[in-house]
């Protein structure tokens, strides 16, 4: 999440409360912006790694965890992968301050991994999810545990620890009223890798059985503020982890839904804040920017279309897995991509494009048409008339004829896409409440960390050795 | 120029200094860092302007020179064109300040011409020359003036208000030791639109005759500072023009060579800061961004490879005036799109990528070479065999085979582009000496004008009315 992320989703909110993106005055309206870029203290961090510009999601964690600058794939060790670093919910842990850690990933995912565990490779997922039982922390929360099984049997390793793990939402709900530690909230959807759902996705019937990212937020704080936390105070991170995935898929739609969530989460954040303004920091920011996001596009120049988003009411992850996976399997048999035009006659394939996405066919240049028939042809039967360094370019590692249906309808909005993987643009910081203060200017991403403990009282200058 | 602009260019010094922008480590040494991203504070802006997410050069310069929102195209004025509005450098002229006004592109240009003009359209150039000449500032330097003659012969009514001209190199650096008031210090070579030549493109033996914009933003320094002007105190817009040209051309060479020479010019500016800590406020900010530029491409992933632009030498506008012309020359006669590979066998044309871009056709992927070919045939005889739309998307209005040369060439070193137009990510502020704490954190462009205001000790409220 950089800049182009916050500046794309207060121009679709701006359009979906009846303003107009275009006419750029109803930006500045206060319920057109998010509640991160209200905060009153804002600053920027570099984000690259200790050998590479583009960072990855392991080796930024670990810098505003610990402070320190590694590898990517390395979670709370230096690059030697040698020697492990505390993070900064640890040193919190270690003062008596009560932790918890939501992701809507999954729990053992890079950026929660990186507060709590200490592993030469990310993809230890197992290892990683068996140091987050032996924490001690008080709360963890949101998506579930990617690698449950492996070394360790990480349920019976949480139930020996005394935690509690619940999966239903009345049964996190509860924590509301009746907070306790040790507990592990997993809301009942995991779509993708354990992971929660894209927030685009949760409409009616699916809101009454799940939460949202702002919903296990508001849990997390009351029970870290319960139980006596008020007098301890506590250390919480929240990370909305799949506005890198919707980035990384380029898909703008899923990527503004989840930043409306996360940015809902700051909200409950904020709300504590204000019946204990004196005694609490909120710090938001992104690990890196991804997908090479821009507000604009060539096809587009100066005008803002975002009116053209307001009708995608499906996540790519979600059609893939549902509309397109049914059409592909009533249509894919004995499909031959040397036809031409196998798209234009394609009643069913025009209708869930307009119903999913409100891509209108007829509305699209001939080009448009053409690249949506190739991506077409290399989904239905995996070949297409593209030379293969064409098809890379297009679609990554993504489903050809999603990944353009999102690319053209986002460049339709004027938002372009550049990468399916993190790029090097450094990334706003926003802060407000105790020694928010510290947080203006351009720093790197490690300084993070580093303010984070000095605020937090450790007097040892980070990374402190394990 | 927003973050990307600046990251790019660090990365790249940091390729030219014998470090590796792979290895990011180097990035951050000091000598590898630009002038303004060292300045000790750091805040963000936004952008758009009265009526459109992507502002154009006129609203943006009219926002941080008049602290008023108005339309793309209208410089000094509201949006409803009926009322003027004085700038920060008028109101500090009205009270004895020196003011002076530098860009590298024309004088009369939308950014200069918010600092002393106020015109319903930005296209009137010879209306906005006109109110240059009786600006009575002090000092104007870099580029030309595009437009003057017209309605005002701009040459007459400059003598006339007792304004010198001068244009050689000589007689514009003897204003260091023998600075006057009332001079216009116009760059010998003026390349296109009366703008100075990319930095990229002074080498040897132009640079004898020519001046950087650094140098020319010494010469501004010592003519207003020289004759009483540390008594009165002064006034100085300096502008980096032409790395918007060039990132509207998406040729990042062109843009991080001038970014350079920019930065430089913010090195003169801290020089004198450094002489007069305690009395100098420096500002430094893009007006926008422009090309959609990002740090990253899905043809590279996770990897920079800066080392690949060390070998271009020339600009895309001088290439296509001198190198491409006589290429073009020579060979367009009878040229027919329809034969194959007409570029595969092509030596002089392989050869001139690699002198002039260090474009390496053989190690180009069979997508790179097709989209080569493509270009080459539109730009030979006009025509191609792709749709017009995929055209307008490849090309914008820029020379087909010279922006298929820098987008390649850029993508291989893992910088995208998506549009030719302006975007509207919002944009770092740069800030050092008195009262630059005012400028952290995150707010709008007039905030701008209106923070500068306030130092200068304007006690109104701006916009004020002219």
């Amino acid at each position: 999440m950089s800049s182009s992320q916050i500046q794309a989703t207060e121009a679709y909110l701006t359009e979906l409360h009846g303003g107009n993106a275009k006419e750029a005055a109803d930006l500045l309206l206060p319920g057109n912006r998010l509640n991160m870029s209200k905060m009153p203290v804002a600053g920027m961090q570099t984000t690259y790694d200790a050998h590479a510009l583009m960072t990855d999601s392991a080796s930024s964690a670990t810098a505003f965890a610990c402070g320190i600058k590694t590898l990517s794939g390395v979670i709370g060790m230096d690059d030697a992968k040698t020697t492990s670093f505390k993070s900064v919910a640890q040193l919190a842990h270690e003062r008596g301050k009560k932790v918890g850690v939501v992701s809507s990933v999954s729990l053992d995912h890079a950026t929660p991994a990186a507060y709590y565990a200490s592993v030469p490779s990310r993809s230890n997922m197992n290892g990683i999810a068996a140091q987050m039982a032996n924490t001690g922390y008080e709360f963890f929360g949101g998506g579930g545990i990617a690698a449950p099984t492996g070394s360790t049997n990480v349920w019976d390793l949480l139930t020996a620890n005394g935690y509690e793990v619940r999966n239903t939402k009345e049964s996190i709900e509860d924590l509301l009223t009746h907070p306790r530690d040790r507990v592990v909230a997993i809301n009942p959807w995991l779509q993708d890798a354990s992971a929660m759902p894209y927030a685009i996705d949760i409409d009616e019937p699916q809101a009454e059985n799940n939460l949202s990212l702002a919903e296990i937020t508001d849990v997390a704080i009351k029970v870290l503020s319960g139980n006596g936390g008020l007098n301890t105070g506590f250390f919480l991170m929240v990370e909305g982890g799949k506005i890198d995935w919707a980035c990384h898929a380029n898909d703008a739609m899923a990527t503004i839904g989840d930043m409306i969530d996360f940015d809902n989460a700051v909200g409950m954040a904020l709300e504590f804040y204000k019946a204990h303004p004196r005694d609490t920091l909120i710090v938001v920011t992104g690990d890196h920017e991804t997908g090479g996001m821009t507000i604009g596009h060539a096809t587009t120049g100066y005008t803002a279309y975002y009116d053209r988003l307001l009708n995608q009411n499906t996540s790519f992850q979600y059609f893939q897995a549902n509309q397109w996976a049914a059409h592909n399997a009533a249509n894919a048999s004995g499909y031959n991509y040397t036809l031409p035009n196998n798209l234009e006659s394609n009643t069913d394939m025009i209708a869930l494009m307009a119903d999913e996405f409100g891509l209108i066919y007829s509305e699209l240049n001939d080009y448009q048409k053409l690249k949506l028939e190739d991506a077409y042809d290399k989904s239905m039967c995996g070949a297409n008339d593209n030379l293969g360094a064409e098809n890379t370019l297009l679609y990554g590692t993504y489903e050809p004829i999603i990944v353009t249906i999102t690319h053209i309808l986002n460049e339709r909005a004027s938002v372009g896409w550049t990468s399916y993987s993190h790029t090097g643009v450094p990334v706003p910081v926003f802060a407000e409440g105790l020694e928010a203060k510290n947080f203006y200017g351009f720093y790197d991403n490690t300084d993070i960390a580093k303010k984070i403990a000095k605020i937090i009282g450790i007097t040892q200058a980070l990374p402190i050795v394990k």
